[in-house]
């Protein structure tokens, strides 16, 4: 089958094409620029394909009616806001589509518009797009997928184990999640000039980060109860990787053995994600891949657990995660198409 | 009047020679070598003196008459155990000490060796030393001077206001700190080799790390219904700086003005500490001071206070901080001798 | 097929046993350990695989009757010195062996005890050992193959249209290579010690590189008047990547398009070359493939050809390399398990 | 006396803000925007003084009738195009200046237009510039100081010793430097981008840097054989710090002892340039200070002189080297307000 790949030039973008190449069941990707009106060359769009072996692979002007023709499912790894412009076509035709941007995963529009003050998509559409939150909800049966934020997919697979067995007091929720670089994008700003991110730690959104409702809007589906959570994000001076700290009052009378228990049910028999409760993973070991691993330890002094969540960001957080919604979707193996080999060192 | 140094080859040591070297009212400054018996050029210990303007200072050996004859004052930079085996005598002979380990921040024998796991100090040194948290805590008639470590400096710094206050539940105290790897020491291992460290985030010390007690105890002396606080120590890939990001549920219908205040009447004159609420400050902006920058920002949907708190991590986390001990007991100006340009950039 | 791999443990064998596990030619991978004589986990030996997909891979140990039984090759990722004492008897029995280290790479006993200070390896075996450049060098015939040093690598891919072609003054060859740490192994040291490597820049081993009488030896095959090159190594604070940059005054006369030309007819054909004369590549445009990436640029001010070459040093320059010995050897597809997707971003 | 200070939001300016203001000799340092017409506070211009000491300090809208009335000394630190324009008037009025933008180092205006491609100054000013290389040149008699550029301070002082005294061939001349990022100013670009420049080598401005001809017309007036330099410049990942790595042929018979000697002879005396032939400086051992540091060792097999020289780029290679110029201008003690303290670690 064929596959269309929609912005190809941010890095969600970029490793998503990397990774749909090497897909066993894609013979040929397909790449959309909506903002050209003529073929480009890949290597000419994004520097770091300008030698070798992709520079000459063709970057197609958008036509939804010709992406339509050519392939069988179309990723959108477009900006939020863009996405909610294009997609409208690909769903009335229910043609398969796996959006990156978040530009599908709020239930509402009125969310959307707090959240991302930007223009929303239709509310059917918001109505009936799958989370593909995909250790928990398949993709199976879904036409069109959001594909979730990558500090949604770490938080949630930390909490998941915690809310669903009702182990903790979900008022008391704290997330303390930092990410590298990457997961803001290619832009040039203050922010992220190397003199200002090297050898530092800086605090953004406060408050106010659009995974915040994405992550709450979830964990309610788990339990009704949860009315909103603290949530930071950090900016850290790496490139990729991010790491979810998770804390969170146990009920009374819960155990370690029993948080051990609730997360060893939840992934002993998921590929992708690993946890223990002897120590706590480092960003390291899993940049490169799709897994998430996790580490979950209770605090007897305190009846807090900490659980330390770490993923790739463009993998497991992006375009990993979008290649398992879309094993799930077109029934390949769970593993087809995603990296295992962690970046040594 | 001159001051006598014990260990300067280790960071806090190096950093605090510096800092004694630019202090207006030290004529000399001597540095002693518990381990060595002859003298040493300070260049041949330590590589980055070994060209340029320090290389031929003395390091004499370690001789607790020579240094009480010839100095007013002893600085310990030693390691944790280290202290405790040397300072006795001059406890004793009631001249003055100021410990930059954490042998006499612990008010118990039994807390010490449970958190240090070391030979403790005699307990009635340990009754009468003086923790120096120069915001709080003056050291103007102090004799022998536990100058608090990083992460209890930038901790207790952010909490003060809040507790001292009673703003928050002192229950529901979780500290995410993260601190770069010259806390860590010079010695190299498999946890700081560059590899290992660069782009990548570890946690370590889960609930184990030596600061903790410190910081409970202090607390436990503006509020005794404290009991313990959960605490996370996270290693950075950056080398000078720390971040204490504290987290706490406010008491029912305190407000973000509240929090302010709390915060304005404790640091409004206070040289080396300064708040806003307006936004959150990064490590960057404290590098190469004796700074602590603290942003308080409360939350109503989660009645959470959200405190960021950032040092310099041998400045104000040691160095810096044992000057302001010292100009306290020996009536110096506030600001004598503290570095108050920030690394740029 | 089946292939050995002796000594996963370090960065260069880790790469190397993700890399065989892609090949489509190898159906197993067998592990052995030098030093150990039980089976162990991979997960208990590296602590990055310790969670995941490669954990319960077993390590045996080390036998060389049974590794001949087992295996149609055997891959020597040990250090050097070591490989020289368990190599003969595979060489003797005529079994393919690819050797990572520098054991049989010079070409006499006297030049590898003056560059290793270790003991040699037979000098029958240096007599007939396979140099494995592979754009230069076709391992199809040959049974033991000394694969390439890094920075070797990315220095003779630079200088070989130069020194092939007569274009410049072999006297005049100044090399500045720049390397990042994970060439260094992984043994903690103060070199390689965060707060040591961060934010510095350290020439090591000033004119006592080993690779310098390697890239000599490969030059003077090509041009017996090589006599010696200047050849700098400096330690850059990045895990992978290198960069070897070149200067030689160019023969009298010799123009940037005899300079383009000769790369052009060099490395047309190449699969995992690519060179311009428009722009210098980054190690960023290389790092997680097999590629070398070169860029030669002539300054008519100063008769000077200066070349950028990089690579990363585990893959192209170490178990990449290593691939495509074993390709040619085999008769695999030139590009069988090679990496062509860099890190993004 | 008074110092006025143009431009202090640049990274260069703000470090000579913080060195001019720890001045012993200089009573009040006035700043002025030259794009301002109102006062403004320096916390509101420069996010890293935005909280504290110096968040107060008021920047003066640009009057040069104002700046000669209120002071003794005018230091621009604005980029180069700027300087041309402004400082003119001080010129003619014989008061005293001391620039840090390249606007005045070259001789003529033709050099000044083909490096800079900007509108030049006077040629009657550019004339009569004094080049403030101050172990070579002192500006004890100058009215108006072009205070050299960074890579030309670092290559400068690595060369003097051997053109000076004639040890090397000056054709043979390779200059590969590296800079942190702060050399490349404030401004975002995709260049500087944390995700771009971290991780990464970066070769720019491929023998088009401005410092090229600033270095050779320096080194013409010690020996006129000299035409032209191979200049080679390359973005480290790092943010402070500079090494200047130099090749050169030494003349027939030149040994060791010879250029050792050279070296020994012109630095001795000099507060702040040290040198050895043992070892290669770091980039680390003079962060913080005005020190440059120098290892030379020559290379018997290729008859090759190496140089290492390493500054810190934004004092010693601008705001330092600007104090050291004011110092010699008027007379104050060669080491008054310089850094000697180096970044630990």
């Amino acid at each position: 089958m064929n596959a269309a790949l929609v912005g190809v030039s941010g890095y969600g973008g970029m490793v998503l094409f990397q990774l749909l190449n090497n897909h066993p069941g894609v013979d040929q990707v397909n790449l959309y620029g909506h903002a050209q009106t003529e073929n480009q060359n890949l290597g000419d769009v994004v520097s770091l394909f300008e030698l070798g072996h992709f520079n000459q692979q063709q970057i197609f002007p958008y036509n939804e009616i010709q992406i339509m023709q050519d392939n069988d499912v179309v990723f959108f790894a477009t900006s939020a806001g863009v996405t909610a412009q294009l997609a409208q076509p690909f769903i009335d035709a229910d043609f398969p589509v796996i959006d990156l941007s978040g530009d599908y995963r709020l239930n509402t529009q009125a969310l959307y518009e707090q959240w991302y003050h930007k223009q929303p998509a239709q509310q059917s559409a918001l109505d009936t797009a799958h989370y593909g939150l995909v250790e928990f909800e398949s993709a199976h049966n879904a036409k069109y997928v959001a594909n979730p934020g990558c500090y949604a997919t770490a938080t949630l697979l930390a909490l998941a184990p915690l809310v669903k067995n009702d182990l903790i007091d979900v008022d008391s929720i704290i997330v303390d999640a930092k990410s590298g670089t990457s997961g803001a994008g290619k832009k040039p700003s203050e922010l992220l000039h190397f003199s200002q991110t090297n050898e530092n730690l800086q605090v953004y959104k406060v408050n106010q980060h659009q995974h915040i409702p994405e992550v709450v809007q979830e964990l309610q589906t788990w339990n009704p109860a949860v009315k909103a959570i603290q949530f930071n994000t950090t900016l850290l001076p790496i490139t990729r990787g991010l790491m979810s700290t998770v804390y969170a009052k146990v009920k009374a009378g819960v155990t370690q053995a029993e948080v051990s228990e609730a997360f060893e049910q939840a992934y002993q028999d998921q590929t992708f994600v690993n946890w223990t409760d002897r120590r706590f993973p480092t960003i390291k070991e899993v940049v490169g891949t799709n897994d998430c691993k996790i580490g979950a330890i209770y605090n007897p002094d305190t009846h807090t657990v900490m659980v330390v969540s770490v993923i790739d960001n463009l993998i497991k957080g992006a375009g990993g995660q979008a290649i398992q919604n879309f094993n799930q979707m077109f029934n390949f193996d769970e593993a087809a198409g995603l990296p295992v080999n962690v970046w040594v060192p």
